[in-house]
């Protein structure tokens, strides 16, 4: 399998995950230290910190650790993969669904 | 938590499969038999009819039985809802982009 799939396996396995999706909501508006990531939830901090791991590791977010502060940030580019993905499925389907409504139309003129 | 975020996790874990977003690209050009979708995977038919299982138990996809033929066809409507999610996120992440910028040009203003 090439990379990219494999890739976008992983992205978007990790965006199957309400926790996972909320903390990239956050970093969408800027980078946060993890103590301050994994306040809203009401989890332990060990289970907080796999769904970092997991989105560290397909690359979505990348950390920095700066003296006993670790700071976590967004990386985009995995994102866009997957919504590059997305977009293509629906252009393939949008222009099914107007070979249709062509073929939809050609019928009626002819019954007229 | 919301039924609409846990129709986005198994949507987005229903995309993380490359079997499963190939049959969700060939479905966007058509309706198909579950043999047609099946013949490009080299995988036993029960592993197959388990991946159509996911997409169908996530809404990605329906099927209807007519003689001893199951046709599978795409539904959109979960796909636009995983975009949306995608699209909500990179309008977050880039208005925060545009705010930097705009903080470094004044800087840059200020110092000239």
């Amino acid at each position: 399998m090439p990379n990219e799939a494999m890739q976008l396996d992983r992205v978007f396995r990790a965006l199957g995950d309400p926790t996972r999706r909320a903390v990239l909501g956050r970093l969408s508006s800027g980078p946060a230290p993890v103590s301050e990531l994994a306040r809203p939830f009401d989890m332990a901090l060990p289970s907080f910190t796999q769904h970092l791991a997991v989105l560290e590791g397909c690359g979505l977010v990348r950390s920095r650790k700066s003296g006993r502060v670790r700071t976590v940030q967004l990386v985009p580019q995995p994102l866009q993969a997957a919504e590059r993905w997305m977009v293509e499925q629906r252009a393939l389907w949008e222009r099914r669904l107007d070979q249709v409504d062509t073929y939809l139309k050609d019928l009626k003129e002819r019954e007229e």
